[in-house]
């Protein structure tokens, strides 16, 4: 989806993975597929194709292609992680999920874009740790500094964006923020240092790590 | 391969092409395989696996996968290029030879691995274009920088040795040097500021987007 939170997370399990050579590191089978249809485009604009059959057929390739298990490092794409789970008989390592389980219970603000807000899917893998999920009371900012990441990069603006939202949650008491956006785990050093941080794409890279380990 | 490198190489891409959404960025899939055999144990010190079978089943499932072009982001590899490219029906933007092609005519100096220099790749392919290629007298503290940067990164102890290594062919009065393997890519600023530096990750990057955008 985004090539920058596809690189960001080959990163990261590489700093996960301690290695004095290539062997160690984790194998990985990556479709780096910019075109799949907009998921703020299909989910808020109801305009574009739908995403849902493009993600299930890349599923299928990288299954036919040997993969384990499947990561997928866009929070929002995770509405139809049914359509994946469903087009395959490898897991999918629900990013979703995962960190909804790291985050619960109690308050959680979410600092994501608000099609991930409409799709609900952070509001029912909370709900069903027992965590109350809060939003913010304007998140038009986000979808706005997700766009100038994707088109320049971790820009100061996209930063000052993001900080102002992690400091609006904490002024609401809301202590534990998820940030649920890939795109937010560029600058996620950004939100509140006051604030109990977790980023969705550390918990999906740990999920990979075990489960490398696991089966390794 | 080096994963480092492949993540590099994601990098460049994405700088080399103008974006202003991930719609206009070039659709990869990417086999990150750190357990390709060595080639550096393979071609020099003729112990551990052959890498050429392996390579091949990579290829063929990146064909399979749909790719359109195979690149490979690592010098020594190329020895076994005849392998990959009788396995598939794809072309491979050869770095090595579209590499020369830019390096030559004249003296050139290659900075890489020993295991490139023995496989002698590059001197086939400068010699085709009247290119005469010059090796170091001592590329032991190569194979050395190579190691570190598998296993440390990019660190001051490596860049150091490009440095000196880089100095060295110029005291030999060799102004056309050839970054050519992917880990001194990541450090490629560190040769001399004196040399014409031709880094082969670029001519491959370059390689890549023309493709793209002659197919797109």
């Amino acid at each position: 989806m985004g090539p920058e939170a596809t690189i960001l997370m080959q990163q990261r399990l590489l700093r996960a993975v301690p290695a004095e050579d290539d062997f160690d590191h984790i194998p990985l089978l990556i479709d780096m597929n910019p075109q799949v249809p907009s998921r703020i485009a299909h989910l808020i604009e109801g305009t574009g194709g739908d995403p849902a059959p493009v993600l299930a057929q890349m599923a299928r390739r990288l299954e036919t292609g040997g993969a384990k298990a499947l990561a997928m490092p866009c929070n929002t794409a995770h509405s139809y992680a049914a359509s994946i789970t469903a087009a395959v008989d490898i897991p999918l390592l629900n990013m979703v999920t995962l960190s909804a389980d790291q985050a619960g219970p109690g308050k959680v603000g979410i600092l994501a874009s608000p099609a991930t807000r409409i799709t609900g899917v952070f509001d029912k893998a909370l709900t069903r740790v027992g965590a109350t999920p809060v939003w913010l009371r304007d998140d038009a900012p986000l979808l706005y500094a997700i766009r100038i990441i994707k088109a320049n990069g971790a820009t100061v603006e996209a930063r000052n964006i993001l900080r102002a939202a992690s400091e609006d949650l904490l002024a609401q008491g809301v202590d534990t923020q998820l940030i649920a956006c890939s795109e937010f785990s560029l600058i996620a050093e950004a939100a509140s240092a006051e604030a109990r941080v977790i980023d969705s794409l550390d918990v999906l890279v740990d999920a990979v790590v075990a489960f490398a380990t696991e089966k390794g």
